[in-house]
Order: structure tokens, then C-alpha cells, then sequence
């Protein structure tokens, strides 16, 4: 998988480039889609390619090990022709979602036992069965298996945890490096850099998974409850060590503030299930600012939902029609402000993308931030 | 509104038509699909149009008027407007919602009083009010305002409130004559037989309403418990009297099966919610037959939803996903399988009107009523 950087920008760490999976080309800075369940919450794979433009979607491995389970998964040829997406993938490790189990799940050496939250039955996650679990559901980028460490952590916990995390990537690539991909197409492990909050850790896992020869590297632990300016700190220490030549994920994050921020400071993918959790909650993300749409100023506003919305359905529906079906319950209202926030992240960091080409990057987003804040 | 007859067929009283509208014309024999507040559950405006290829849809008067009300749609400029659908839009009263409400209505000769089943509010329907409202929500179709009696209604039950739906539709009559189209293209109001599952009272009633000119005229209150038998002799009786040369529409009716034996009996239109509800719960009609996408059965099977569906769903999804996504619970399920109904309940709709035009229309519709009620 190769990466290449193709404009980096004066007065910031903000680059663009392009990284070749074995399903197509991704334009970085990347914006991927959160397909959970292996479909992104409401909507169509045609309109994500199509309409929303996403470039890679993501699986969760927690979620698809579970259900549809692996033999299905094999059965279809993988992920990509389980859910007709034929676009790049990349599947987190199922860690973050087993941590979030809270009192389901046990820790230890070997892994974590946990209980399914459909049924209650027991499973055990390790590093070795995870890079097999990743082999079978075909993303083209696998993510090492760690212990997120709650975002309260402290120094004593953070330290141990990410000894783990270290011990458990070393399993993690002898048995991916062990292993074969398993649908014809090659597939790439990230390391993902954890530490909590603490600057020497963070150096320390940095340093720790650069060791490792990967096609990318990502960032984990963060907007797990800190504030945002140790989040952007975590970032900036991290990115001086990490290679420049290869892409660097910064996982779950975020606003689209967050999002600009963390491309100012050397970030090149993204993920997040904001636009779409948001989006079914009636908050949409613009150019000019946030939307609650259950406010009771949108009644009668029937002008679009964003005129300069890249979306079909920012001029097919009207923002008084959005509120209706959102207040309603309409399952379309969910659909809508789901695309409409995708669309718009889509659009948001494609332009950030544009801006560093144009060596616009650092004005363009001091202006941008300022409506992003907006509440409309 | 004119309705031209375009073809009869030999052995049975199926009709093929044209009905022209003040939204674009409408091809009988037609399906449309019920968007009850105001939205098509799970599919958007854009797909109605281009990929299920709906001609016309339905709107709730008891859902509108209760939410978004009268006021927002008034100021959006009716029902059109507001939901950004530009074909053809028919109400129904909201007679058969508020008998529906059960302990939370009460009857009497001025109109329904009932309560919103949201807050609690009281309310009053009546004729005049119901043509008022419907006048504002824009529909280009409207219905008359009508008791809908049980399926078990005994006789003395059923011919009493023929009477009051008799008296009410005087009223309708009167007020919608006296009122005018509020957005700049007229209206038309259809009456509706009732009768219960009395050939006599569904004669006298539908004499009764021929007694109105009127641009169509609608069946109600069937496919509401009695069996199906009892069904089609009612539509037979009533579509003896009704005039030939306008058309009647089945109100809520039903499954594939039901409406191929309506349209064989000459009824020109229908709705139901039978292909979104049942959709969600996992249900697909297909022209091989009915399947439950929940049944283990779909689990590994990676072929497409249907090889001869119309939709793009069909082709773009396996049975295994749509499976796996119902389980699941995930939205994306409920939209697929929305969709594919009907979209093959407008194919279904659309071929039996080919077919009348080819004078084909009995063999074709005994072929297919053994496929249809098929269990796959």
C-alpha cells in the first residue's frame, strides 16, 4: 500500500496526499464513514459512493464478529461482498468497543474475555485471534488490538496499559506476518499509538510503534473525555515522531473543528460516528454552523436544508419538512440529516484537502472554525 | 380531472386508464404508495419518483393535521411543497385513523370528537372541517369524511351508519362546493361506499354516492376482518353500479394477491402500507413469491434480493446481507426491504396493466397468483 505525500503547506503540519489500497485510490485527508454493523446507519452504499463520495468506509470487528458472524463473512468472499461496497475498507480491532463493555469484560495477558452485548455468551478476543478475525471479514487496513485506557486514566494505569498494548502489538504482527490475506488482495496492519494523556507515553508508544515497518500508523485514546486542547497537544507530540512518508489515523475523532485542528497538526484520516449519530438526533453540521433541527425557529423556515450543501438532499428537502419528519420519528428525518452530515464531512475535508494544495490551508481554516462554532 | 379508458379485457371487468391530474397523469391500473405524515417511511422523494416509480402518493389527514398542522403546511403552500413530492398527492380523510382510535373518540351526528394520540389533545372532525383542512393540505385528490364501521359490524349497526355517512357526505359535498383550491390548480372529491359486508347496504350505497358527479369514487371499509371471498363479492356488487367511465379506488387494500383479484373485478386504485410495514418487519413480496429475509434459511444465501426486481436494491444487495441487516436491527435493513415492496407492488400494478392492454390480463393474473402466494 503506497503513500504518497503530494502537498504539505507553509505554517502548518497540514499535508494532502494519496494512499493506493488494493481497492482504489484514497485522497487524503480522508473522512471514512462508520459502517458499524457493516452498513453506515441509513444509508445506501450507492449513495455513499455516489452522492456522499466517501472514498473508504469503516467495519467494526467487534460488531461483525459477533453478527453476522464469521462464517457468513467467509462464505460471501468477505466484507466487501457481503455489503456490495467495493470501495476501499478498514476494520478497527474490536478493542475500543470490548473496553466499552465495562463490567462484561476481563482483562488479561492473553486478551479480554467478554460477553456478547446481543446474548450474553462468552468470547475471548487476543491479539492473534483478531488479526485472524480481520483476515477473514477482508478490510484492506487492520488495526492492531490494544487497551484503550479510559480517558481518566492515570500515570500508574496509562504506563501499565500501554506495556500491554506494546506486548500485545509484537503478537499482533507475528501473526499477521504469519498469515495470509484471505480473498486474493493484500491487506495492512496499523499500529496505533496509545498513552492517554501523558506526553512521555505518548512519545514512548510512538517511538515504540514506528519500530514496526506499516503503511500506516494510527492514534488511539483520544476525545475519550479530556479536553481538547490536551487532545491537540497529544496529537502534535506524537505526529513530530511518527514518519512523515506514511499516513497517520487519528481514530474516533470528531467535530468538525476537532477534525480541522488534527489536519493542522499532521493528521490524514479520520473516522467517526458523529454525522450519522448526530444526524439521527436532529443536530446538523454546516458551512455556516450548527442546526438543532428540533428547534422551534426551523417550524416555518422552508428554505433548504443547506443551499450550499453538496448533498441531494440538502435542496430536495426543506429545513421546516426535516424538523417535521425528526420530531415526528419519521425514519426519513434520520436519513436525511444522516447523509447531509456525511455529505457535509465529506465535503469539509475534501476542501481542507484542496486549501493545502493551494497553500490556503492556515487562513482557510482559521475562517472556517469561526462558523463551524456558529449555532444557527 | 378526466379519466379515459384505454382498454378493457375479455373475461374479466380489469380496465386499463388514463386519470389526468392538475400534478402529471396517472396510469390505472395504479398503486400508490401512503406516506401517512407526510413521508414515504424509509424512502426518500427522490427514489419515489426515479427507481419506484410512484405516480402518485398518499397523505394522512389525521397525522398532518396533527403534526406538522395546518399552519406549516399552509405557509409552505400545501402538501407539495412541504415535502418536495410534485406528482400527483391524494388524502384520506382521516375517517378510518380516528375510528381507529377506539376509547379515545366519540361519535356523534356533528362529527368526531377525538384525542391526539401524541398529547392528549381534543379535538373535532367534521365534514366541513375535514374538506377545510384537506382544501389546505393541497391534496389533488381529497376524500369524504365517512364512518368506517367495524368488520364485525351486525347489520342494524352497519345500516345506521350508512345512514350518518350518508348524511355526512351531503355535507362534504356541500362544503367543498362552496369552498375553493387555496394553491392555484383544483380539487376533487371522492366519495366512498361503505356497507359493511352487505351486498344489500353496499348496493344502496353505492347508488348513493353515483347520485354525486364526481371525478372518482372510492370502496372503504373492506380487507377490515371479513374474509376475503366476502371481500371480492362487496367490490363486485358496488362496481356493477358505479360508473364505468371513472375511476374507483380500493381503499387500503392489500396484499399482491388481493389487489390482482380487485383489479380482475375493475377497481382502478389502490394503497396500502402492507409493502413498507411489512417490509420492516423483514416480509418481501417478490413475483416468486413471499419471503421472510429472518428465516435462517437466507443466512448464507449471497444472491441477489431478486433477480427480476426493478429496484436498484434488488440487484445491489444479497439476501444474506438484507438478512443479516434485519437481525440487526440496522435501519439500512428497513430501507431495502421498503423499497423492494414497492417497487414490486408498482411493477406488479404497471404489468397488469400491460397485460389488459395485451387482452392477456386472466392467464397472466392465474400464472402469477400461484407464484405470489408462494412461501420461498
Amino acid at each position: 500500500m503506497n503513500f504518497d505525500l503530494v502537498a504539505t503547506c507553509s505554517g502548518s503540519s497540514a499535508r494532502a496526499g494519496k494512499l493506493s489500497t488494493p481497492h482504489g485510490d484514497i485522497h487524503t485527508p480522508v473522512f471514512m464513514p462508520v459502517g458499524t454493523a457493516g452498513s453506515v446507519k441509513g444509508i445506501h452504499t450507492r449513495d455513499l459512493k455516489e452522492d456522499i463520495k466517501a472514498q473508504i468506509i469503516l467495519g467494526n470487528t467487534y460488531h461483525l464478529y459477533l453478527r453476522p458472524g464469521l462464517k457468513v463473512l467467509e462464505d460471501a468472499g468477505g466484507l466487501h461482498r457481503f455489503n456490495g461496497w467495493d470501495g476501499p475498507i478498514l476494520t478497527d480491532s474490536g478493542g475500543f468497543q470490548v473496553f466499552s463493555l465495562g463490567e462484561l469484560r476481563k482483562l488479561s495477558e492473553e486478551g479480554v474475555r467478554f460477553q456478547s452485548h446481543i446474548d450474553g455468551s462468552y468470547h475471548l478476543f487476543t491479539p492473534e485471534n483478531v488479526m485472524d478475525t480481520q483476515r477473514t471479514i477482508g478490510a484492506d487496513i487492520i488495526m492492531a488490538f490494544d487497551e484503550c485506557a479510559p480517558g481518566d486514566a492515570d500515570y500508574a494505569y496509562a504506563s501499565k496499559s500501554l506495556d500491554l498494548t506494546q506486548r500485545w502489538l509484537e503478537r499482533c504482527f507475528k501473526r499477521f506476518s504469519e498469515t495470509e490475506a484471505r480473498y486474493g488482495y493484500p491487506q495492512s496492519l496499523f499500529p496505533i499509538v496509545q498513552g492517554a494523556s501523558f506526553p512521555d507515553l505518548r512519545k514512548k508508544a510512538a517511538a515504540m510503534v514506528t519500530g514496526y515497518e506499516s503503511d500506516g500508523y494510527a492514534i488511539g485514546g483520544l476525545a475519550v473525555g479530556e479536553p481538547e486542547q490536551v487532545m491537540y497537544e497529544m496529537i502534535e507530540v506524537v505526529n513530530t515522531i511518527l514518519p512523515e512518508n506514511k499516513p497517520r489515523y487519528l481514530m474516533g475523532v470528531g467535530t468538525p473543528v476537532n477534525i480541522l485542528e488534527a489536519i493542522d497538526r499532521g493528521v490524514d484520516m479520520f473516522d467517526c460516528v458523529m454525522p450519522t449519530r448526530n444526524g439521527r438526533n436532529g443536530m446538523l453540521f454546516t458551512s455556516e454552523g450548527i442546526i438543532n433541527i428540533r428547534n422551534n425557529k426551523w417550524m416555518n423556515d422552508h428554505s433548504v436544508i443547506d443551499p450550499r450543501g453538496t448533498s441531494f438532499v440538502d435542496h430536495g428537502y426543506s429545513k421546516a419538512y426535516l424538523r417535521h419528519l425528526t420530531i415526528s420519528g419519521e425514519m426519513l428525518g434520520a436519513q436525511i440529516a444522516s447523509q447531509h452530515n456525511l455529505a457535509f464531512y465529506l465535503w469539509l475535508v475534501g476542501e481542507a484537502g484542496r486549501q493545502i494544495r493551494l497553500n490556503n490551508f492556515k487562513p482557510w481554516k482559521e475562517e472556517m472554525i469561526n462558523s463551524l462554532k456558529r449555532r444557527l
